[in-house]
């Protein structure tokens, strides 16, 4: 489980290194499929990651900014950083006696869900990967190479 | 790690069906970004799965057609309904004493690479996601709703 999230956090920096190479205005055109932009996804893998684990697993109080509030790169990349900091430890704490743990999450109609904590994590993990699968099509409509979305190759084992 | 597994089955299923509904020609048009059609990505990502599990973890000798021998849904479909029957009892046999087997992989340069079997079962989870999200984009272009990629209210919980 840790390692798909080192796996996320890692190709999202190398994202936003790529962002850092685009035109600004790239990053805020209109695009086909998924949110339609690419900054906006990465504000929104950030938020969601966020949100499930700090709010969600940890029931925490969370403040969630806006995409307006932190619309630019940098300001993406500061707030994927203090998220980060205070979600890491929980991820990685991670065990196997919590994957049957169960969390109520309020639904935006008000209605109650249960959650188990395994389900969560799976759920953060593949909502970021598919949606850098969008980033990766997006990028060629850019005329630039996509971050690799490769596993294998990565440094994540044997460090 | 099954529970993904499980996951990209499921999504991948319905991934065909959603193919059904569509013209035949809209699965082979030319799109932008990576393997730039529908249905040669979904052949893809059944053919690095088998290879990956069958041929690598389990160092069995694998037939992989290419697509042009297998280039109708059906056929797709079809190949994917095999592979899957033959690599789902070792994805079900997967226990955490695996994780630091080590496989090796011959590339196409000839080169011996090394990997554990936990690096390989994350690479082949990650993959398919990837190429989902890819395949998410494309829908639109169709001016279809894509499969959904959630992860949460699939019923894989709780089974």
């Amino acid at each position: 489980m840790i390692k798909l999230f080192e796996y996320n956090w890692q190709v999202r920096n190398e994202w936003f290194d790529w962002c850092a190479t685009v035109a600004e205005e790239e990053l805020m055109k209109k695009r086909t499929g998924g949110l339609g932009y690419i900054l906006p996804t990465l504000y929104h893998i950030v938020a969601v990651e966020y949100g499930w684990i700090c709010g969600g697993i940890q029931q925490q109080q969370v403040f969630i900014p806006s995409f307006e509030e932190v619309a630019s790169l940098q300001q993406v990349k500061d707030f994927s950083a203090r998220c980060h900091k205070e979600l890491a430890p929980i991820v990685y704490d991670w065990n196997a006696s919590l994957e049957e743990r169960v969390m109520i999450d309020i639904t935006d109609d008000g209605e109650e869900e249960h959650h188990t904590y395994g389900e969560v994590m799976r759920h953060v993990i593949a909502h970021e990967i598919h949606h850098m699968g969008q980033l990766s099509v997006w990028a060629r409509e850019v005329g630039k190479k996509p971050v690799s979305a490769n596993f294998i190759g990565r440094g994540l084992f044997g460090k």
